[in-house]
């Protein structure tokens, strides 16, 4: 039987390591209850040990030296929440390699190096566990996991940014402009000063790297994750959408069809009716479509220091009933399955185009043959005049089509002299499949 | 190191049985990889050996005989999805003393007898697993136990009955009457011969009991659940709660104040922009409210026989690897909670009224006034005239008012002369708190 004290070192003292400690300390009670153990937090590695904390530690717990939780004897679990590439990835190692089971809520981290860290962790009979670094307090990894360990995942598609949710949310809601909706999020504080990492997509990707490495039991790259962020994203494009509608989301789509895969994140039309075109602001969502249970949802806050302790601090109770059972390490499943990426003329959908054109008899008739030579049907058509004279704009939504098609199609419109510019394509995501 | 294969014994061939054997034959590798066993149904209990089955066994697995289940030293597992009370719970008895593990879908059985079977289940190291009794293909339960178990759970708001689902968002939809959106429910299969246990909200209670007695780690028996069922819905009711942006469903609501409970299920308003309020048809939703969480939902099929299945066999999966690990029955937390339930007094939320009243003067002002008295404001006040020459309806939405309140309220509304009748009111769910 272990003992029955946990001792944890905490790596970072911010918003979510505070929060940690707080719901450590209040629910102690209930923490005893479920495990059977005490949970304290021993030590607390900081950058500052000078610096004023929102939360009370005894004296002696916060240090600036990571040798006094990575060579520490007693601790038996580490909970990583500074965050960053290195050097938490070589702490996390050191502390695997010693023994402590750690729980992070490091996306970034598990993104590029979770096969390295996963591996470490199996080979020394260690606990990694990181719910909290995709939607922070919604438990989907588990959901994965173990919830549908008898299905077969064939398609997520999630909304997992918070930021570029909620501006995308504000300009479809205020009818405000991107870099205004910005400006808010900044003021805020759903944004950072360098907005870049949420905006470009990138903070997306690594969860749906994630999130696609374990719902296909396949390992998932960060670099093979098709990226495409909301930046060109226009206040015209999200009216348009609205009026035919649909929302536009920042969404990330991980696919399989008959073993191969696409995974990306891109900013897309969902049907008003779809489950996550209600998703607003700074919550997440996650949709799973199994082949048996169908389509499920699951809905929560998607960052916020409470939400992610709550996914820190439950992966802590899993390590510590782990460790009652000595169990350690010892229930993760590798991804067992081969790699195979949809190559473009698998990959299909509805696509949305918004095209300026010159306001000429035969624009329209010209462009529709285009898609018709090319294959594509349309399913929507609407053309309305400009401010500008002698111009219109048609928006169009195509039945489903390929990668290659589309590339086709951009190909052919740029090259009619009627069409004077693509305004902007977007994929459309859900409805008739 | 456990065998490598575990014997099934299958209790109960129907949809969900016949989902449960589809899913383990067509998943038998994924099966293989995620828990280094394969799984066999070696017998399966039905009442009629001589009927037709939509799936294919050996020879020999079929039989009417249970002692070849649940005496059969060879059988691991036991999975019930044959329903009803007896002989199942003596069965279950029968397979959890001879040291079988069980995972049951069977939610009337789980909540009238689960405190009794979980404690044999205990007693004799077994585990006993029941994810697809709430909320169909939804792993709700999972992310009680383990996804929040950190949190403490304040609220859960349960849409669990998609045969009442159906029949209001039909008559809302559709502006169809109750019986007809029955019958059309009946005639898809949505809805059984008999639908009493659904309409009256029984089945709903059912489900609210066990997510109760895993949310607040508190036993909560079903004779402690309020139960009010949708017989008396009318479809004047749906249409004014529309016109005052609300949708009325069905709502399984437990909640949590300082300590104290109330568990109950009543046909209810949501406000159109509650996450609850757009979930549709026969599918299911569980908003979870946590006091470090905030607000999440996890949304699904709430039935059908290859979403149950997935949860069955999902179950299925956490036993094998609980084997494989040797830690069966070792990590169940039994309710610690004393249970206190609320009184009347304490559970307050808003409350719809429709009024039919005589149409003269001075009316409003003294249903007004009445409310006043009891210290209850008005939120929103609608007067419509009838198709009945000089009366008039009234509809009333209440801010928040305690139990208490409310019945005074009834008093007094039945009491004044102006008022004809109460036609209906509802409790309010969701919105300011």
């Amino acid at each position: 039987m272990a003992k029955e004290e946990i001792k944890v070192g905490l790596m970072g003292l911010g918003t979510v390591g505070s929060g940690v400690v707080r719901l450590v300390m209040n629910h102690q009670e209930d923490l005893r209850h479920q495990t059977g153990c005490s949970i304290t937090i021993t030590k607390v590695l900081v950058q500052d040990i000078q610096k004023e904390r929102p939360v009370h530690l005894p004296p002696g717990v916060v240090t600036d030296h990571p040798e006094e939780l990575l060579h520490h004897a007693d601790i038996d679990v580490v909970v990583e929440v500074m965050g960053g590439i290195e050097p938490t990835r070589n702490y996390i190692r050191q502390a695997l390699e010693s023994g402590k089971h750690v729980v992070t809520a490091n996306k970034d981290l598990m993104a590029l190096h979770g096969a390295e860290l996963l591996s470490v962790a199996a080979q020394h009979h260690c606990d990694l566990f990181y719910e909290a670094s995709v939607a922070g307090g919604i438990p989907i990894l588990r959901a994965l996991v173990e919830g549908f360990a008898s299905d077969r995942i064939t398609r997520m598609v999630g909304i997992v940014n918070g930021t570029t949710n909620y501006i995308l949310s504000e300009m479809k809601k205020k009818g405000v402009a991107f870099a205004d909706a910005l400006t808010e999020a900044q003021r805020l504080g759903y944004a950072e000063a360098d907005p870049t990492a949420d905006v470009d997509g990138l903070d997306a990707a690594r969860k749906m790297a994630i999130l696609a490495t374990l719902g296909f039991h396949t390992e998932w790259p960060l670099d093979e994750v098709h990226v495409r962020g909301i930046g060109d994203v226009t206040l015209e494009d999200v009216r348009f959408a609205a009026q035919l509608g649909y929302t536009l989301k920042l969404v990330g789509i991980a696919r399989q069809d008959a073993g191969k895969v696409e995974v990306g994140v891109q900013p897309a039309l969902l049907p008003n009716e779809h489950p996550l075109a209600t998703v607003d602001g700074v919550y997440n969502a996650v949709y799973v479509h199994g082949e048996a249970v169908g389509e499920t949802m699951f809905y929560g806050p998607g960052a916020g220091d409470m939400p992610t302790a709550t996914a820190v601090v439950s992966d802590l109770v899993t390590v510590v009933k782990n460790k009652k059972l000595g169990v350690n390490g010892r229930s993760v499943v590798s991804p067992y399955r081969e790699r195979k990426s949809k190559p473009p003329g698998e990959i299909w959908s509805k696509h949305f185009f918004r095209l300026r054109v010159a306001d000429e008899a035969g624009v329209l008739a010209g462009i529709t043959r285009l898609f018709a030579d090319e294959g594509v049907s349309l399913e929507k058509v609407l053309q309305v005049p400009c401010t500008q004279e002698r111009e219109a704009e048609i928006i169009l939504v195509t039945h489903r089509a390929n990668g290659e098609q589309l590339l086709h199609m951009i190909k052919g419109l740029e090259a009619l002299p009627a069409v004077i510019r693509i305004q902007s394509h977007y994929r459309v995501e859900g409805g008739e499949e």
